[in-house]
Order: C-alpha cells, then sequence, then structure tokens
C-alpha cells in the first residue's frame, strides 16, 4: 500500500499509473506536479490525481512514492529539485525508455548514485499522449523493466516492483546497458525508421500522392511516426550509442538485401523472407 | 454484367474478386483455375467459384472476363498458356503488385503488346492468404490502379474499370513506371524493411529475448514482415530497379538522421519527427 504517491509529469505514463493504483486499492492519496496548473487542475476533474504542486520539492513532501515521468530532457532539473525534499523513507522510480542517460542525470544532479532511486520502464506506450489519454488498464500483461544498480536499495526495489505487479505488470530486471540495447533494437530503431521513411516520402512528393495509394500495411507500418516528436528526440539523445549501434547493423543488413534484389538472388531473398515471416509469427503468437 | 469470370489463381486476392462480383450480381459463372484441384474443390465447397479447371487454356474458354492473380514469378507461363486460347470479346487483367514485369512477360509469352490486356492493381493486401482468408468486402473504399498501354482498348479498359468500380473501389490510371515508383515507396519498401528488422533482430538474438520486450508500436510496424515470402520475394525480383532507388535514397535519410544523433542535433531530430508526424497524421486522418 502506497500512503502518498507524487507523480512528476501527469501524462499519458504518469496518469495511467496513478489511474491503475487507485482502481487496484492500493494508494491513499495522489499528488501531481507539472509546470502547467491549468493541465494539473485538468487532471484533478479527471479523477486522477487528488491535488497538485506546481513546484517538485513541495510535490514530494511526506511522499512514499515518487514515480517521475517526464521527458528525458526534463530528468535532471526535476532530480536536483527533490532530492533535497525527499521523505527518509520515499522510493523514487522513474519511467524513461533510456535508463543509462536518466541514472547519470540523477548522478550528475545528485552527486552521488542513492539507494532510493530504482531505474524503472514500463513498456507501454501507445501514439496518444497527454492525461486525457490516460488509462487504468494500460499496465495490464505488460512489461516492466527494472534496472536496479549495487547501490539501489533492495527494499526499494521490492517497493516497486509490487507496485507495477498490483496494477497487473509483469516486472524483470536487467543491467542499465542491457536495457538500453534492446530498447534500442525493439522500439527506439523502428521509431527512428518509421519516422525516417514518413518524412522521406513527404519530402520526395510536395502533393503527397504518393500517400493516397497507402495501403493498410503501410498504415501499421508508419503508426508510430504519428509519436510524440519532442519525447523521440529526447530518446535518440540520451540513447545515442545504442540507437546508432542498432542503425549500422541495420544498414548492413539492408544493404545486404538490396545485394540480392540487385543479383536477382530469389533464394537468398526467399530465406530472409521466410526467417523474419517465422520469427515474427513466432513472437507474435 | 459479366457473362464468364475466368479467375486464374483463387487466393485472397482473386477468391475475394469473385465473392464481390457475385454479391454484387454482376458476375454470372465464375470458373477457377490453379495448378492444385483438391484447393479449387475447395473454392467450388465455399461458393467462391462455381466449376474449375487446371488447365489455364481450358478455363478462360468463353470467359469474357479473366482475372489473372498469381505470384508474379508465375505470370508469364499463365500468358503464355492463355493467349491462344482466349475467346475474342475476351478482357484479361490481373492483379500484380509491380506492372512494367508483368506486361514485360506478357510481351514476351504473346510476342506483342494486346488490345485486350489491362494492367492492373487493387491495393488492398492483408498478411493473410488464400481462398479461406478471401471476403467480399476485401475492395470496398480501395484503389485499384489501371496502368493501360497505347496499344490497349479502351473499352477493355472501361469494362476492367467498371468492374472494380463495382465492387467498391476507387479506379486511377496512371503510366506503368509511375505505378511501380509510388508502390516501391508505399508498399515494396516498407515490406523490405520490416522483413529485414525482423531478420537482423531474430539472428542478433537466437534466444530471441529480445521479442519478448516488443511492445504494441514494434507489433504494429513489423505485421507486414508476416506476409507471404514468395510473393515478396517475386516482387522484390519484378520491381528491383524501383525498390532499389527507394533503398538508395532511403538509406540516405537515415544516414542522415544517424549523423544528428552523433552530433547531439536536437534541433535536426526535432525538425524531422515533426515533419513526418505531421504528414503521417495528415494522410491517416
Amino acid at each position: 500500500m502506497i500512503t502518498r504517491l507524487c507523480v512528476i509529469g501527469v501524462g499519458l505514463i504518469g496518469g495511467s499509473l496513478a489511474r491503475a493504483l487507485r482502481q487496484a486499492g492500493c494508494v491513499e492519496e495522489v499528488v501531481g506536479c507539472s509546470r502547467n496548473a491549468a493541465h494539473l487542475q485538468r487532471a484533478v476533474e479527471l479523477g486522477v490525481i487528488d491535488r497538485f504542486e506546481t513546484d517538485p520539492a513541495l510535490a514530494v513532501r511526506g511522499a512514499d512514492m515518487v514515480f517521475v515521468a517526464v521527458p528525458l530532457g526534463a530528468m535532471r532539473a526535476v532530480f536536483a529539485a527533490i532530492a533535497p525534499a525527499l521523505a527518509r523513507e520515499a522510493v523514487v522510480t522513474d519511467g524513461g525508455s533510456a535508463k543509462a542517460s536518466v541514472v547519470a542525470d540523477l548522478n550528475d544532479a545528485v552527486g552521488e548514485t542513492p539507494a532510493w532511486f530504482v531505474p524503472g520502464h514500463p513498456i507501454a506506450g501507445i501514439e496518444r499522449s497527454g492525461v486525457e489519454a490516460s488509462f487504468a488498464a494500460l499496465y495490464r500483461d505488460r512489461r516492466v523493466i527494472l534496472t536496479p544498480l549495487p547501490e539501489t536499495s533492495a527494499s526499494a526495489v521490492g517497493k516497486v516492483r509490487r507496485m507495477w505487479e498490483a496494477v497487473g505488470a509483469t516486472v524483470n530486471e536487467m543491467s542499465l546497458a542491457h536495457h538500453d540495447e534492446v530498447l534500442a533494437a525493439t522500439s527506439h530503431l523502428p521509431h527512428v525508421l518509421a519516422f525516417a521513411l514518413v518524412e522521406s516520402l513527404a519530402r520526395k512528393d510536395e502533393q503527397r500522392e504518393i500517400f493516397a495509394y497507402a495501403a493498410g500495411g503501410f498504415r501499421d507500418f508508419t503508426r508510430i511516426a504519428s509519436s510524440d516528436p519532442v519525447m523521440w528526440r529526447d530518446i535518440c539523445l540520451a540513447n545515442g550509442p545504442a540507437i546508432l549501434s542498432m542503425i549500422e547493423r541495420f544498414e548492413q543488413d539492408v544493404a545486404g538485401l538490396a545485394r540480392a534484389i540487385e543479383a536477382g538472388d530469389g533464394d537468398r531473398l526467399l530465406a530472409i523472407f521466410r526467417d523474419a515471416k517465422a520469427a515474427r509469427d513466432a513472437f507474435a503468437g
């Protein structure tokens, strides 16, 4: 049971956790925080939070659990503001899509690796954003990755794990570096490719006639290019090395495929497409 | 009204046209043809076709409309078989995803560019295939592109256009080359990228642990990698030059994006992502 949850950044991710914990009966009070009071007032009206503060240091006062769900580019300033104001028993976790950069920002802001911070990442994004899009079932049957450090308190990890399990998620632990590599492969690279493809076509064809002939497959493939540009800029800056390494690997594989097309090598193409279909069908169940 | 429709290749595309024309009351008799009699018997049981022949020359006898819906790699042999057996008034069209190669195969098989052939492409694929997946509404509100040549009979084009309009599609005409370029951009390139990405990840991670952390965005992005590998091999071989040109263009754009990530150029990344989101939201809206 959480006595007072403080959610910093009351959007889809933060708002959905608040809703879900409330629905599960696992939280007594929810305090929201962001820079926009009108936005926070809307969250109160929606029943997502009980009250709000626009100053993070005031917002975390007396909270036993703090969830930081701001864009990666805003993490450092939040950590600097809340660290001196945290209650003694407070546990802090976050929802950032890249973990090494969050820990670096925290260490930079606090001057050490604190025991009370549990780096976390709920793998549950959708293209919509904002508190209006939040809903209690967002994390049900989803995965949450925690990347605790040697300095992280085991009891803090346990509290964060139980919080996510209470809202229906499956929790896995892995290293920071492995998380950032896995997410670069399964999330960051596909988003970069989808943005790049749509932008490439839009620039090629000023009249955008080309999109009129795009069928369902193209819609699915490019849906993630509707995601929040600021969030994805921050992710690219925060997880640059892992993303660049995945891009390089992918470029080599596409170049290999292009060589097979150029050579008219039907057997090679068929082998690649069959392997891909088998892997896709297996993971999609 | 079509008196006798002959569908060569009774799968999703051919089967759905037969079902739709029958539902619209626009066809009297449907004759199916493929190499597999058991498969054709199933199509009769499903009510998709009235009877069948496994020899294309027998199947087209007396048909006033012939729809060739076989993989691109099988077009040439079908054209060679049917050309001498067509009724005088017969109109032939096809459903191939690349048009220059179909016309080249036809010319090669027949020795000329016949007036009776209308190259066509219904933009309505889904990942499933086979006659069991066929349904009458597949072409409703979809686009069909016709790419008639100077030699093509205007009345043949009119008949094919009316057939597609009768099943709810919107028909556009364009040149062969423009069709192949547009489809390379909106369909062939995305499929190649999705296949390449999934195969790349599957090869990188033998245990496929990585896929466990793939969220909805990844599922959408890679759905088209579940498409039929043989069909896509044929498309890559048939539309190679246009696909290679799109891959090259795309590789340059991804390289530019990678440079922006490497340089930590947040403004450039944001501009690319914003343009892409605007274009995606506009066409999907």
